[in-house]
C-alpha cells in the first residue's frame, strides 16, 4: 500500500494559500515546497548531501531523459532511482510528455500514444499511457505523472480542446495501467486546457474528480505573459478538491513561487534557479544579481548578507566572481547551492507566514522588494536556451 | 619567525626512501606526500572539505595564473590565498617560471628577469626574482619557490649550463629579496641542470648548500623518457643534504610517485591525477581504467572494490559511467575525488611501508600489479593537452 498522505496544517484567510504535510515512502515534505530538478538523475553540479544541506525535501527527475539514457530498465537493475543516484528522499518523475514536444523530433500523435525520435541518437520510441506507467515503475519514484499533451502557446480553442480531451482519456488509461505496478507509488493527475478559461475549469473538475491523490497543473509557463498564467490559476484552483496537494508544473522563479502559493499551489519545480545560477544569476532579497559583474571583484562579504547557505558561509562574493570568470567548475556548484537554498528558504518562509496568518503581507513585502528579471532579459534568455536545446539535453 | 621544520621519521635501508614530518604555519605534513594542484585557487571541481576528506594535507597553487587573474594584490586584500579559497591547510606556490615558458607568449629573457605576454589577454608582464618574492608574499602561501629557468627538452649542454647558472644567480637574489617579506613563509631552492648528469650534480651541490630549508627538483618530466628522469635523480639525490625535504616538481602518476620515493623524493605535485580523472581515467590497484567504457554501464559495485573514498562509498561504477556519458558536472567531482584519494592513500601506504622497513617490497609489488598507461597513450594525451593549452589556462 502507498504511505502517501496529505494533511493541511494551516490556511490563509485572505488568499488560497495553505501549508501542508505530504507523507511519502521516502519521507515527509512540508509545503509549500520547491523541488530542484535532477534532469538526468543528478541535480546539475550538486551532490545529494548538498541538496539536503540546502533544505531540499523532494527532487524531480525527467522520465524522458532517463528512458533514453541510461534507460529505465537499467535504473531498475540498480534498485531504482533512489539507489542509482544516492538520494534517499522523495522523488517525483514527470511523464516525459513535455520533453517529447520540446525536445523530440518527428513526433507522431495518435489515440494510442506518441512516437518520436530521440534528440540524442535519432532512435524511435513510443510512449503510451501504459508504457509511461511501466517506465516510472522501473524508475521507482515516489510520485509519478501520467502521459499528457502540453498544447503549444498560442493555439486555437479547438486544438486546446482536442489536446485536453486526449489527455483526459490518457489519464484514465494511466489510472488503470498503474494498478499493475507498484502500489507504493502515487500517481498525480494533470490538469490541462491551455489558455481557455472554460477548458481549464472543465479539466480541473474532471481530473479533480478522478481518484488521483494529487494534482499537477500542466501547460503553463510555456511562453505566455505571466498575467495570463495567473489568470488561468484563478479559474483552476476553485474547481480543485481542497484535500489534494497541487503541483504547478515547471514554475518557477522566486516571485512566481510567492505568487503561486497565494493562488493555491503547494508544489513547484523548475530548472530556472539552477540554470540561471550556472549563467551567473544569483538570487538575493532584492532580486537577481549577475555575479560575473565586475562590481563583485573586490567584495569580501558573501553573495547575500545573512544567507546561511554553504556558499555564503564559506566564500566571499569576490572569490565566487573569480571562479566564474576563470570558468572554474567549483563556481557552478557554489552558485547552484546558493539559489537552491534561496528557493527552499523562501518556501519555508512562505509556510511560516501562512501558519502565522501573514501570507499576504509577506507576499506584498517580498514582491515590493524583489526586482524580477525584466521581460526583455527573460525573452533574451528564452531565445538563448531555445538555441541551446538544439545542442543540449537540459530542458524543463 | 617561520615555524617550518622537517624531521625524518624513518629511512629505508635498501633505497633512498624516507618518511618525514614537515611543520608549517598552517599545519603538519606527513611525507611522502602528494600535493593536489589548485591552479587558479581551486582544485578543479572539488571543494576544500572534499580535499581534506580525500586525505589532502597540502595543495599547490600556480603563481603565474594567480598573478594574471585575479592578481596577487587582490588576493592579499582578501587576506591571502588561504582565506580567499577557504583552504586552511598548507599551500605551496610555484614561481610562475614554468608557465612563462609553457604558456606565455613573446618571452624575452635577460639577466634581470623575463618579460612575457599573458596567455589570457596579451598584456605584458615582467617577472624578476625580486618581483616573484613580492607576489608570493601577497599570495601568503606557506612554501614559496624562486624564479627559475626550465630548459627545454632536448637542449644543448651549453644552453643547459647557461639556464642553470642563470637560475642559480636568480635564486641568490630571491634569498636576499625574500628577507624583505613575510618571515613565516619558507623559500625552497630549485635544482636545475636539464639532462646533463654533471650539471645536475653541480646544481644539487650549489643549491643544497644555500640556506634554503627545502629543495625542489625542477626541469624534469618535460617530455623525456621516464628512464632519463630517474637517471637524473640518481645523480641529484646523493648530492642533496639529508635534512631538507625534497620536492619533485610536476611529478606525477601513481607509478612515478612510487619510484620517486625510492630515489629520495618526499613531495610530489602534478595535475595528472585530476586531469585524467576529468577525461574518464580513474586509478585502481591494477592500473588506470576508462570509466567511459561501456563495460562499466551495468556495474553495480564501486569503481574500485575496497576503496573508501566518497565516490566509491556512495556511488556505483555504473552511475559514475552514466554521469560522464551524460556529461554531467557531478562526474568531474566524483572522478577527481577518487583519483586524489588514490594518490593520498598511496602516499600513506608508502609512508607506512618505509616505517615498517618494507618499502622496496611494496614498490616491487605495486609496480608488478599496476599497469601504467602505455607510452603511446601518454604521447597521444600529451599532444591533446598541448593543443588544449592554446585554448585553456590549465597547465602544469
Amino acid at each position: 500500500m502507498s504511505s502517501f498522505h496529505f494533511t493541511i496544517d494551516a490556511e490563509c484567510p485572505d488568499s488560497w494559500a495553505r501549508a501542508g504535510t505530504i507523507s511519502t515512502p521516502h519521507g515527509t515534505i512540508l509545503t509549500p515546497i520547491f523541488m530542484p530538478v535532477g534532469t538526468q538523475a543528478t541535480v546539475k553540479s550538486v551532490s545529494p548531501e548538498e541538496l539536503r544541506a540546502a533544505g531540499a525535501q523532494i527532487i524531480l527527475a525527467n522520465t524522458y531523459h532517463l528512458m533514453l539514457r541510461p534507460g529505465s530498465s537499467l535504473v531498475a537493475e540498480f534498485g531504482g532511482l533512489h539507489s542509482f543516484m544516492h538520494w534517499d528522499g522523495p522523488i517525483l518523475t514527470d511523464s516525459g510528455g513535455f520533453q517529447v514536444w520540446s525536445l523530440g523530433h518527428l513526433r507522431k500523435l495518435n489515440e494510442d500514444g506518441v512516437t518520436f525520435k530521440s534528440h540524442l541518437d535519432g532512435s524511435y520510441h513510443i510512449l503510451t499511457p501504459e508504457r509511461v506507467m511501466e517506465i516510472e515503475a522501473e524508475l521507482g519514484s515516489d510520485i509519478i505523472l501520467p502521459l499528457d499533451i502540453c498544447a503549444p502557446y498560442p493555439c486555437s480553442p479547438l486544438e486546446a480542446r482536442k489536446a485536453m480531451e486526449n489527455t483526459h482519456r490518457w489519464e484514465e488509461r494511466a489510472l488503470i495501467a498503474k494498478e499493475r505496478h507498484r502500489p507504493e507509488q502515487t500517481l498525480f493527475g494533470i490538469v490541462q486546457g491551455a489558455f481557455e478559461p472554460e477548458l481549464r475549469r472543465e479539466s480541473a473538475r474532471v481530473i479533480g474528480n478522478m481518484p488521483f491523490p494529487g494534482l499537477s497543473i500542466g501547460g503553463l509557463s510555456v511562453g505566455e505573459p505571466k498575467a495570463q498564467m495567473w489568470e488561468m490559476l484563478r479559474h483552476v484552483t476553485p474547481e480543485l478538491p481542497r484535500d489534494k496537494p497541487r503541483h504547478l508544473l515547471g514554475v518557477g522563479s522566486p516571485e512566481d513561487m510567492v505568487m503561486g502559493v497565494g493562488l493555491g499551489m503547494d508544489m513547484f519545480d523548475c530548472v530556472l534557479p539552477t540554470r540561471v545560477a550556472r549563467h551567473g544569476g544569483l538570487f538575493t532579497a532584492t532580486g537577481r544579481v549577475n555575479i560575473k559583474s565586475s562590481r563583485f571583484r573586490t567584495v569580501r562579504g558573501p553573495i547575500e548578507e545573512g544567507c546561511d547557505c554553504y556558499t555564503c558561509r564559506n566564500y566571499s562574493a569576490g572569490y565566487v566572481h573569480h571562479l566564474i570568470r576563470a570558468e572554474e567548475q567549483l563556481y557552478y556548484r557554489l552558485g547552484t547551492i546558493h539559489n537552491v537554498h534561496f528557493m527552499l528558504r523562501l518556501a519555508a518562509q512562505l509556510r511560516a507566514a501562512i501558519q502565522a496568518g501573514t501570507y499576504t503581507q509577506f507576499r506584498d513585502e517580498f514582491l515590493a522588494r524583489y526586482v524580477p528579471a525584466s521581460e526583455q532579459v527573460r525573452e533574451q534568455q528564452r531565445e538563448k536556451w531555445k538555441a541551446a536545446r538544439e545542442r543540449q539535453a537540459d530542458v524543463r
